[in-house]
């Protein structure tokens, strides 16, 4: 026996949660919804350690590097869990001498950060990520990924959202222009990137008083953050000769690459929700051109995705650089969101979310057939058909019925004794079978040879539903049920 | 730009891997069809994270705790990476209350053990575990696990295989037969363990030098660890009044629950490779009743699965408690023979591993159509179809085709201009394109309103496969291929 004495209260970790069978049900459409989208853009799936090398993730994240989880030291390497994906990512392209490559990888990542959970903020999390590594023409794999992200942003359905764009060659130029000195470009650029939750006055101090900026230095920056409109038509504005950029050979660069970029977009069909924003920096130190964050209107969650290019960051593992761009989804904040009207959904049409994909309960009417209801139940797993068979040793069918309502299975296969159990519910004697269709209200009879396939026609007959919800009718009594059953038997 | 002065070489952790795009599809087919098993029997999913508190995983994994995995102390919680799945899942039983599930969980777990990665020893590594928790009728649910394990033995094709199968009342039972004194239970258990590596001599000088066990005690274990064979057959054996188990009251309750147990297998058609094998004797603490080991014959891997009845382990956290059952499946090794397998299938067929789904690859001949491609891919994209546009800016046709033979890509979707590229391949001006099969070897020209329907229906007619191949002809020169697209034009 195991020892009893010491009983702790059963607790887990801060900041990490754990996922039960309906919130699985929602995670698992999330991930299949995402997953679809990167496949359907031809990219290859792969796996990395969920930690790497302590030395693998120094020095990439800036102020960030502090949120990493560190292993004890046990003996042997130093190591720690990985922060994002996208370091362990540029690890496996320069590990393994790839040339180019266009994968995604969705993934745990790990940030000892100070937990917000309701507003999708965890130290363990998922991020789904899509990256194209590789020397390629200008801006099509960037224009690729942004694709890719509104059209993940549209298959989820979350609502209204826009996905804000800069370029870091613009910011540097701003910066410039206004009379940064270049070793300030990064603190200045953190406290831009703060804009969107701080009035200017906030920002301007904390360049002024807290990183040590000139006022009239601060003052030339405002006119370039506030520029934010319509691609296409912002872009003209900055690519007029009396303005500032004009002048500015950087700007002019990052300019014509927008130049291009919007032009695919525009022939994908992924500008709608695009806003060019000059007050987007994104605080991550290996950003190097187009930078971009998704974030849904009216929602309380922040940004739901973020990315960008970075051309120098295999480089630093390998010496040799492999250009690369990508976004990462922060699908914990989809979650939850999903979570929210998935619940509503069901409340307003009276169904729960499935736990599971069972689509046959295999019942029996009488005592003694346990044996046998896992028999009748193996018969059906050889066809792959999805069956459980209850474990209760002798279930009255109102048992068995409520069952299968309240998870939503469809089919009821019922068998027993001759001796009647319930006079509603007459099924016939042992070696026959009912198929009761808890969706269409019917049932059939059917000998024991023809059962396997008269099950699967049964099945393949049933309407196209959600499969995340049960059928609507499981709010209804028990009894209500039955008495259809018995009017159409 | 990103510093550059300090390159270390890329490295990946000691004893753990990089899955690599074609590994990955071979390893979630092996997913895939876990789950579908898994799922067939009505499970339900859920997820917990890969640490917990440290005090959770002590005292549950005997000698082998050395080899968990802590997490450094950086302020407020002692944190462990999870040995197994087990322990995680007995924890979220008693932490949320649940007197009742059926759950799969497929995640990965942490040992610091000594890599041996071609024999498919890793410290991170994906187990993939089936349990029961809940008061049954008894062997009910420790039959479905186990009909559950031969169906996903069955179901992976790996070649022979036996389900080694023991109760840990019967090893008890044995070495109070035989005159081991109570406390040494434990530690003859693991002597005996090593029985299917070791010969008997090596064992009895274990129990004996090394253990303190007498030696006229430890020659009277060993007619009980010689038992084994089919299980009904052993079964009469051991009940037969003549032996020395009905004599004990332990064995007999044992021997009565694997009566029952063998008659459910029997019925659900799960007994033709069990093995009932009174040397089996599993290492960790938290076993009660039946215990099992999956093993593949004639291969050098060990044991691929491998689990037993856990009634006191949800206890241990909640106080009370909730007897269950299980089993992990050690994908790792699984995978490694699936790799094996699907390599020398491929090189016989003339074949390769796909690395993604692609189902269309947009194509154009002359300059200057990167923009339109993106466009054609982008429609495709928007019904659902899988496709790629191809990053050259002005690819050759040869290109095109090449690529999609070589990624299994099937259809080629082709515009240009009026001017031909190459004589062979002609193609309509624009607004028109072909499709062209490159499994059936034909092509039909379709006007650009007609597009997504045609190539739709293109992919409706292609002939079944197995979805881990690229098509057979991948390894004949392009050149062939395209010069019977012609003759089939």
């Amino acid at each position: 026996m195991a020892p009893k004495a010491r009983v702790a209260k059963p607790k887990i970790p801060k900041g990490t949660r754990d996922f039960k069978p309906d919130q699985m049900t929602i995670k698992q459409e999330a991930f299949e919804k995402i997953t679809a989208v990167f496949k359907r853009h031809g990219a290859v799936s792969i796996d990395t350690p969920v930690f790497e090398l302590r030395e693998t993730l120094t020095g990439k994240y800036g102020e960030d590097s502090k949120l990493i989880y560190d292993l004890a030291d046990q003996g042997g390497e130093l190591l720690s869990l990985r922060y994002d994906l996208t370091v362990p990512f540029a690890r496996y392209v320069a590990l393994n001498g790839i040339t180019n490559i266009k994968r995604y990888h969705i993934a745990k990542v790990y940030r000892r950060d100070n937990p917000a959970m309701n507003r999708g903020r965890f130290r363990e999390f998922n991020q789904c990520d899509f990256d194209i590594a590789g020397v390629y023409p200008s801006m099509v794999p960037d224009a690729e990924v942004l694709k890719v992200l509104t059209e993940i942003l549209d298959d989820l359905d979350l609502g209204q959202y826009e996905v804000k764009l800069n370029h870091r060659g613009l910011l540097d130029a701003m910066l410039d222009i206004a009379g940064v000195p270049p070793e300030k470009f990064r603190p200045i650029c953190s406290a831009i990137d703060k804009l969107d939750k701080e009035p200017w006055d906030f920002v301007r101090r904390e360049m002024v008083v807290d990183k040590g900026l000139e006022e009239g230095v601060a003052d030339a920056i405002r006119p370039f953050v506030e520029l934010r409109g319509q691609p296409q038509a912002l872009l003209a504005k900055l690519l007029d000769k009396g303005h500032a950029f004009a002048g500015h050979a950087g700007a002019r660069a990052a300019l014509e690459e927008l130049r291009t970029l919007f032009g695919y977009l525009e022939g994908m069909g992924a500008l709608a929700n695009i806003v060019f924003d000059l007050s987007l920096a994104r605080g991550l130190d290996y950003y190097t051109g187009v930078i971009y964050e998704a974030v849904l209107k009216g929602a309380s969650v922040g940004s739901v995705a973020a990315g960008g290019r970075f051309d120098t960051l295999v480089g630093m593992f390998s010496g040799k650089d492999v250009p690369a761009v990508g976004v990462s989804i922060g699908i914990e904040r989809i979650y939850n969101i999903m979570e929210e009207q998935a619940r509503a959904q069901a409340k307003e049409e009276g169904c729960s979310i499935r736990e599971t994909e069972t689509e046959v309960l295999v019942a029996s009417i009488g005592n003694g057939y346990q044996g046998r209801r896992m028999g009748i139940a193996s018969r059906l797993w050889a066809r792959g058909i999805k069956a459980e068979f209850g474990f209760k040793a002798n279930p009255k069918m109102s048992d068995s019925l409520g069952y299968a309502l309240k998870q939503g299975i469809d089919l009821l296969v019922v068998f027993g004794e001759n001796e009647l159990e319930n006079v509603r519910l007459a099924v016939c004697s042992l070696g026959v079978f009912k198929i009761k269709n808890l969706v269409a209200q019917t049932e059939v009879t059917v000998s024991s040879q023809g059962l396997e396939e008269e099950v699967l026609k049964s099945l393949a007959a049933l309407p196209k539903r959600r499969a995340i919800f049960t059928y609507n009718s499981v709010n209804k009594a028990t009894a209500d049920v039955e008495s259809k059953l018995k009017v159409n038997a």
